[in-house]
């Protein structure tokens, strides 16, 4: 039960030499995942020697070029490298036809399997589950349909007591399983043990919800009641704040009221207009709403851990 | 009567952390060309500050990604920048479907007028002229429809020889330009005075020739013939010669020989495959076919200037 964040790029709009636009690789509770895809990603994916071939799943909020140009280039290399397993890639209507058109003109069509999964819709769905991991859309608002996206753990097994099971003799090792599901025991004589009696609980699961490119919309707190991290796109200073309208974008103050509305454990601000040099603005604006808040930045790593029902966040820089 | 190419990018297939993929920045008789775009190309063009919002034409030689999958974002940047001015893209048919596709799902049109020159012809033709330079393709073999270009500097007017003329009374000012466009002038009493004897040629014009990518085709060469400076791909070295037939590249060697067959002033190796770490050899190889003979690098610099009769090469690394 673990997740695993490494900021690729959390600048808005043009990549710069030492600025990247929007992409995250995200390793939950085993599983690889690339959200967001701009400019450069194959790149910056090498840079921090992340282990590449192992993602399985794309997803791309929205298409604006800052979110997606790097996504064609990064089909190209897994195919150039030889890659045999199916990707999967979700994002709006229209990403399948761009994609596909690059690959038909240049003649490059891949040896593995290339899925698409459009999206259209405009209210939260579920559009990844395996036994490890559920993926839903979060609707945002902005200039072109955009989806951010909740990853879940999902909840372990319960533990068994062994000392507490042991002490009752009917039980088999054939009933192991269906006490990790959390089912009673029923004794012969008729007698229920409840479940709790006889498993602990597992830890808690973790979770992740990615919000970018969005204008402030409280409504989506309740999709982001009590998850673990948050990233929470931050494009403008209070200063620029009459920009947020026409531009659909959010402030640090709004992405940190988000945050406490919704009482997320951690909140990671991004998506920073390039008109900005120092970043500290951010968080000293963001703090007086939300406390646990964190900037952001190529090569840096979340990593959330659950020991022992003891919830550890850390990040570093590299 | 310059030349300046800065490379942005010279090696093969796949951008990584140190090497980029083909882009070159190219000011002829000051005018400001892009030639080739792949990925990342607008970063680069930040990262040695050359002022990119001058680019007019952009050149693609063929939509295999490591030469073009860089172009889209820079329109956009471009866009985000204000750019006003026309923006020319000469390339192969789909360009400008791939392009267009992607401004309109991204809702990102441009405010400044973009046109498409899609190139079709499988025979050499003149794609842009104007009163400085004029650029030709150079139709190259490889797995999908390519050329090179040639671009070529309009030689300059004649200077006129003033202690010859004023020693003419009968000329005036009004004869100038004619003596400057070469023609003779013929006195009152019927006496032709040769415009050699009244003028100075003017010095001689620069050329430059990319040719990227390609298999050896020593008919080039006549296209090339006497050409300044001569970028020629050499993905290879020898011991890989056999893949050029099915990957539709070439050697060192092969490029060395195009240059000595087509008696260029210089040669630029470049388009290196990612197997090779060390590149010296790639000199070694071409060397004993044509001694000058330099590597493309991301940042170097290649000058070439005509200053009284006397042609000026130098070449930097940044």
């Amino acid at each position: 039960m673990s997740i695993k964040l490494t900021i690729l790029g959390c600048h808005s709009a043009t990549p710069r030499t030492n600025s990247h636009t929007t992409a995250q690789f995200l390793e939950i509770n085993t599983k690889n995942f690339l959200i967001d895809c701009g400019e450069g990603t194959q790149v910056q994916l090498r840079k921090y020697k992340l282990k590449f071939s192992k993602i399985e799943r794309i997803f791309i909020s929205h298409l604006h070029g800052d979110h997606f140009f790097g996504l064609v280039g990064l089909i190209s290399t897994f195919a150039l490298l030889g890659r045999e397993k199916d990707l999967h890639i979700y994002g709006p209507k229209g990403i399948k036809e761009i994609i596909v058109l690059q690959l038909k003109y240049s003649k490059s069509w891949t040896n593995f399997n290339l899925y698409f999964h459009e999206l259209t819709s405009k209210k939260s769905e579920l559009i990844f589950e395996d036994d490890k991991v559920t993926v839903h859309t979060i609707p945002l608002k902005h200039r072109v349909y955009t989806n951010g996206f909740l990853f879940k753990e999902k909840l372990a097994e319960r533990k068994l007591n062994i000392s507490e099971v042991s002490k009752i003799k009917e039980i088999e090792i054939c009933d192991y399983q269906n006490l990790k599901n959390g089912k009673d025991y029923t004794l012969k004589n008729g007698t229920i043990i409840k479940n709790e009696n006889l498993t602990f609980a597992p830890l808690p699961a973790l979770n992740y919800a990615f919000c970018s490119d969005t204008m402030y919309q409280p409504q989506i707190a309740d999709l982001l009641k009590n998850v673990s991290l948050l990233y929470h796109e931050s494009t403008f200073l209070k200063d620029k704040e009459h920009l947020c309208d026409t531009t659909m974008h959010s402030t640090a103050e709004q992405a940190a009221k988000i945050a406490k509305q919704a009482n997320v454990g951690e909140l990671i601000l991004g998506h920073f207009s390039s008109r900005y040099g120092n970043l500290d603005a951010f968080i000293n604006e963001a703090k007086p709403f939300f406390n646990n808040v964190q900037l952001a930045e190529a090569g840096k790593v979340f990593e959330l851990k659950n020991a022992e029902n003891k919830k550890l966040v850390k990040s570093h820089s590299q």
